[in-house]
């Protein structure tokens, strides 16, 4: 660890826990007898992507075109763009799918459905859609026994579209406050896409793809039957939210954030690090937790966590770190210099902060670096 | 502004409002007889860190090194780095200033006074630093009474560093509840830069540089006797923040992120955008004031605002637009497809989430792009 030559703050990835992560997601859904179409917008490079997908069928999961266009460059061609597609990107995507790239749109509304058929009339693209399903009313889709699931389809069939499946997401399972609640969640999940894909199956669409998936419904999902493909993303790193809600143990979370101590407030026990919201994120994901982790939780320079240390307050290159019940800190314990480690409360957003990761978990890799894609 | 080929999301910079916020700041301080040293952490752009110098004597405000160094290959070689020192930055500083950059550093703990002697020393390096002084107990900075001030300045100069004089930031007035509030901390900031460095003068220190300000004190201080230079940088963009302390107007706010609406939420009223807090950050730092603004104040895509509709939710690439007060909105008013710009809390924040902007205000400027240095 000391062995990291980078200026402060800087991401580190421990890709021993990484692995262990990848491992127990894949063992998992083998066991439940579904494909994993990683979400990789948590990670954002190839090779954390090429892990992912291993023994996988190869397709992925993104949040972006930019990452669509990334990930395609380094040879992966079978990308879902999960979020409804905005109308203005469709001739975007008509001219990567004209350059190669099976890139399949989601969408929830006719109006986008319209947009869609009739940029495939003008650009002669048969785009491919998959229906986005709405299992908890938490953002978008469509309930199952809309009117508007079979007259979005028809409307796209009607242009010559390919209706490739159903996808949903249950976002909600990220408030659930036990491990029963996230399982009736990724029933919930995989029962309203089963329902919506029959119903366009009754209307006479074909449906081959069922995809499911969020980080907590794949880990405590019972059962999967119906579903062809399972999304889940921050599993690859996991973090504080996830440990919050028994997804995940701390010694799990496989990136943080390393800091060096700047300076001390004698007048209320806690130290300033030159880690702020500009390298943590603003994300205050476990607020609402059991456990209030502020902008994250404080670890050694090894990574071994404090249990009651948080970053409590962050400025633009500044961060606050104290006691969790908000009594003073032994700042001998902290001297100016010495570099801690901060574990995120979400992982998308604390790893979105930087241009990569450092790998620190064995001395060969010490220096090596990977680089994350970004923009839109 | 419909000429934007940009992809959705993307940061859009009103050039006329940005000039109108410059030069207001120059008006205030040629009247109160002090140079501005802008903090360029909020722009991260060469030219409109040019704009912010000119008529200056030149010198700028860093947050990371990777802005000094990319200030200074574009040619700006007078640069304060305004974030306590680690030590372990030191032989960083030690090059950059061996090449030719007047790098300022600052220090308010006797700890890192010692290490920057002992590393003056070790690299033949002769730092030049400020004092950095507490004016109102909200961060960092030693009291203007505290022994520690003149024990670091000793340690220091027996090292053969330059004490090159002392700096203050009230970031206390970014929660002040009136104008009022605002003067007197800018009166709490001088008084305490100008009290410390008396201090330093009496033991025998030159200090020639008085640094203080923020964006709000510089806005309303009546009197900035003593200083030398004031420091403010969220001046050239203003946010919703700075509107909701009563430092700007909405209409003076230069930066905004444009988004496109990909959904409709019937049960509730609200709107789904491809703005989602990797655009628009997740700061929240209007929920402490009396107009909560959610993630950002939505606008037409000419910029009108709509004084009641806001960013309700985010999630990583999804906005939910909503309401202030709850009721839904007229989701016919906003189909599918159109395009709207949403006003950020912090423009520091949400522009740091871009790799550059998009000059909006005028047709011959429309497809100009400004980047932004990243990293540090």
């Amino acid at each position: 660890m000391t062995n990291i030559h980078s200026t402060t703050p800087c991401l580190l990835l421990d890709t021993a826990r990484m692995t262990r992560n990848i491992e127990r997601m894949r063992t998992r859904l083998q066991s439940l007898g579904v494909a994993l179409r990683p979400h990789v917008k948590t990670c954002k490079n190839i090779d954390i992507a090429r892990q992912l997908t291993a023994g996988q069928p190869g397709g992925i999961t993104v949040s972006t075109l930019a990452e669509a266009d990334y990930f395609f460059e380094h040879g992966m061609t079978d990308i879902l763009y999960a979020v409804g597609i905005a109308p203005g990107k469709l001739p975007a995507v008509a001219e990567r799918m004209a350059r190669g790239m099976t890139l399949r749109i989601i969408l929830d509304h006719p109006q986008t459905a319209k947009a869609v058929a009739q940029a495939a009339v003008e650009l002669g693209t048969r785009f491919r859609v998959l229906m986005e399903i709405d299992a908890d009313g938490e953002r978008a889709g469509l309930r199952a026994d809309a009117p508007e699931l079979i007259e979005s389809a028809n409307i796209l069939e009607r242009a010559g579209c390919h209706i490739d499946g159903v996808m949903v997401h249950a976002g909600g399972s990220y408030r659930c406050k036990h491990i029963e609640g996230m399982r009736r969640m990724a029933e919930q999940e995989r029962a309203s896409a089963v329902a919506a894909a029959e119903r366009m199956r009754q209307a006479g669409h074909e449906v081959p793809i069922i995809s499911v998936g969020s980080t907590p419904t794949a880990t405590f999902a019972d059962d999967l039957t119906g579903a062809t493909e399972v999304r889940a993303g921050v599993h690859v790193f996991q973090d504080l939210v996830q440990a919050g809600l028994g997804v995940c143990e701390i010694d799990d979370i496989a990136i943080s954030v390393l800091t060096e101590v700047i300076g001390h407030r004698t007048d209320d026990g806690k130290l300033l690090v030159d880690a702020g919201w500009m390298a943590l994120s603003r994300d205050r994901g476990t607020a609402e937790q059991a456990v209030d982790q502020g902008y994250g939780l404080v670890c050694d320079a090894s990574g071994k966590a404090f249990d009651d240390v948080i970053v409590t307050g962050t400025n633009q290159e500044h961060g606050i770190i104290g006691k969790r019940d908000g009594s003073p800190l032994n700042l001998d314990r902290f001297p100016v210099g010495i570099r801690l480690r901060i574990l995120p409360n979400h992982a998308c957003a604390t790893a979105a902060q930087h241009n990569g990761y450092w790998i620190v978990d064995s001395p060969e890799q010490a220096q090596r670096w990977l680089s994350r894609c970004r923009g839109w």
